[in-house]
């Protein structure tokens, strides 16, 4: 059973995920990203699909167009575990294209 | 310029596209599907998506794990047209493996 991160956890974790934001009235990350155009947007979230398989933890998304809005949390704990956290790397990671966040 | 759909088409069209529904509160349409697993679900997503950038006319959607929610709109005419219908053909076409809507 995996666990919820505690309050230490949370803190040291969003001062090295900028512009993450706790959700408001549930247990989870947000944030927004802008690209380019919609091959720039969908190829990011291709990456994502692929990583988040092999993690076996997925995102909730919103697309249109160039936007993408994400929102991490773990179904099985109904909170922020360290699996959002290392999905949130990882999208850190992929979302050098975005112009703005 | 492209223009909105007349009442007369919208209802043809509408009959046509099982499960399409209005959207309340903007001239839109919405459908919601569900898959066996997240593999189905972007899989769909991705034919959309090139389908979407062929047509230069992109959906507004969300996906958690196996479920999708699109929903269409022609931003260029702040409502329903013939690109939205040309793109709720196709969704419909490659939407095969939905377990159920």
């Amino acid at each position: 059973m995996i666990t919820k991160l505690t309050a230490e956890e949370r803190k040291s974790t969003l001062a090295e995920l900028p512009g993450w934001e706790p959700t408001v009235g549930r247990d989870a990350l947000h944030k927004s990203f802008k690209f380019e155009d919609f091959n720039a947007a969908f190829g990011f979230m291709t990456r994502i699909a692929i990583k988040a398989q092999e993690l076996n933890h997925h995102p909730e998304w919103f697309n249109v167009y160039n936007q993408v809005e994400i929102t991490l949390s773990t179904h099985e704990a109904s909170g922020l575990t360290q699996r959002d956290i290392e999905l949130a790397r990882f999208i850190e990671k992929v979302s050098a294209g975005a112009t703005r966040s």
